[in-house]
């Protein structure tokens, strides 16, 4: 429990000055050359390296000081049950005349203290201001103050739930959906809803709103893990979609500190550089910096193999991209009615 | 009521071809020449200069075809009750072979509609992508498909409601709030509910997530004149949150063909210029172009007395800035414990 992880750093940090020494604390490196991909774990995880900020050097008394603070805010927020955005611990530092240069330096500090946890900043209360939604026949009971006990079932607002603090602390009680549908855009995650995409295939529905937010990342691992649900993914059919999809799959390089935010098991079920001809989307030429970020990927290890390496090339040749609005060229219920039934057959044999 | 619009104006086609007349359209001119600010309602309106778009001349026959098929296509949608966006009408004119050189043409197509039928899109289903969200006790009860006559309370998931196209269709049933407080930012919305400021000030919390989108100005304006609450708006301390008041209040310019958005007796609490230096908050410096929207916005006729204008020369005075989450300096429940008791009282008087 993260309560039980800042007492340990504590219990640390009063143990050296009962020794007589410089209270320190070590943070592992998340430098470039510390970060590797475990293909056991499929994620990018840190290596052994770390960097010491010790209060009895002066270069590192700055930062040990301020990730000492931040530590004791986060016990604070976790205690009182309060939640917080990267924004406000930057201004509230002020409150303790703790100095950051700016909000990037509090940033920096915040994810040291999740190196040290090896647990991400919403567990101590730290949230972003992107939301995303979610919706389907999941029934679940808060832990928030003034809602403990209380359940609720996502299929009651057609619009989405948002998946802020409540959402992401709240149990998980019962399902009848047997899949999770992430689905990269707003505007089809509501189309999905209107026909009726959690009924008929007895699905909850995810809207990432581009890149998962990490508050969504987690919610998919835990459906995934508790509720044992498969997860298949849609995205925009470029280089951008198809890297949302290995995000939500295997996380990303600067969270190789975390394990908490990844579903291995997922799966990218389009749109595909194939899927482009073989369902004769209309078609965006790609930009320069879409093809930049293609030969990017293809340096990244979790890009050597299977439709991950495959579509990437495809791509490469085709040089043109499709947007899941694309399908709206052969009515608006097509990517419901055609596509989705095919590759959710598909994603069975994969 | 929307469908009749369309009836009026294919009945209007027919009639013409019955006449041996080519059909045409007359679409209200949005060019800036005709965009004049009406005092008595409060916001931009149109004057009476149209522009034809003609099957007679060839220079005006694709805008006239582009804008007949979208007509049909709206009246397509509303009897069918799908949302769309404004994406998907792009592609969806392929499935017709109507021709639009690239989405903005489409969307500007999309704008003439909305300007014949003064109507915003959204009453003929293309909706944005971009959701604000809402809580507080207000019951409604659906109309949408599967939905009709169930009622759900927006004070029962703590993380807030999309407002999307079911909540905006949704008929307000009940609350027992005394007014609605509109804030500019998600993590201060949380806030709010984590604070009960919901219950202990008696307020329906609306997140505008920045600028609001028209969903939400359009449900503003509905829980301030068939709820008969007074609508509180809290932003940024800088140029771009006065604005995004001054939007929800009057509208902008570019919607001058519609009179459905505004809540003209909104009232703009904060942060002020002025309030920068009362509560002592933590400033950034404004950018060159925070000064430059300042001399612009002081060309505006709204922003010529009043609050608006002192605000703004104070702004352009002391050249900074300050956000919501300076408040946090003080605590991060100042806002809601100091700050926010005082404003509302004096909204009271002002």
């Amino acid at each position: 429990m993260l309560l039980d992880l800042l007492k340990l750093q504590g219990a640390q940090v009063y143990n050296d000055l009962d020794k007589g020494k410089f209270p320190q604390f070590s943070v592992p490196s998340r430098s470039v050359s510390n970060i590797v991909y475990d293909k056991k774990l499929r994620q990018y995880i840190l290596g052994n390296a770390a960097s010491l900020r010790s209060s009895r050097n002066m270069s590192q008394l700055r930062s040990f000081t301020q990730l000492m603070w931040l530590a004791f805010f986060a016990n604070r927020l976790v205690h009182e049950k309060k939640s917080s955005t990267l924004r406000d611990v930057y201004y509230s530092s002020q409150a303790f005349e703790v100095e950051f240069e700016d909000q990037p330096e509090s940033d920096n500090i915040i994810v040291d203290l999740e190196a040290v946890l090896a647990r991400p900043r919403e567990d101590f209360h730290i949230f972003p201001e992107e939301r995303s939604s979610i919706f389907g026949d999941l029934t679940i009971e808060y832990t928030v103050p003034g809602y403990e006990g209380k359940r609720t079932n996502l299929s009651n607002h057609p619009d989405g739930y948002l998946i802020g603090p409540s959402l992401s602390s709240a149990e998980l009680v019962d399902t009848s959906a047997e899949l999770v549908i992430a689905i990269e855009k707003g505007g089809l995650f509501t189309r999905f809803i209107e026909e009726k995409v959690d009924k008929k295939f007895k699905a909850i529905i995810v809207d990432t709103a581009g890149q998962a937010p990490r508050a969504t990342r987690y919610l998919l691992k835990r459906l995934h893990e508790q509720m044992k649900l498969p997860v298949v993914i849609l995205t925009d059919g470029d280089v951008y979609g198809e890297h949302i999809a290995m995000v939500i799959k295997s996380g990303s390089a600067n969270a190789a500190h975390l394990r908490e935010l990844t579903v291995p098991d997922a799966k990218w079920m389009g749109v595909w550089a194939s899927d482009i001809d073989k369902f004769k989307l209309p078609t965006i030429p790609m930009t320069e910096s879409d093809i930049k970020r293609i030969y990017d990927l293809q340096k990244d290890p979790r890009y050597q193999e299977g439709i991950w390496k495959t579509e990437l090339e495809i791509f490469l040749k085709i040089k043109r991209k499709a947007e899941l609005e694309a399908f709206s060229k052969y009515g608006l219920t097509n990517i419901t009615d055609k596509y989705l039934p095919q590759k959710l057959e598909l994603s069975k044999s994969l």
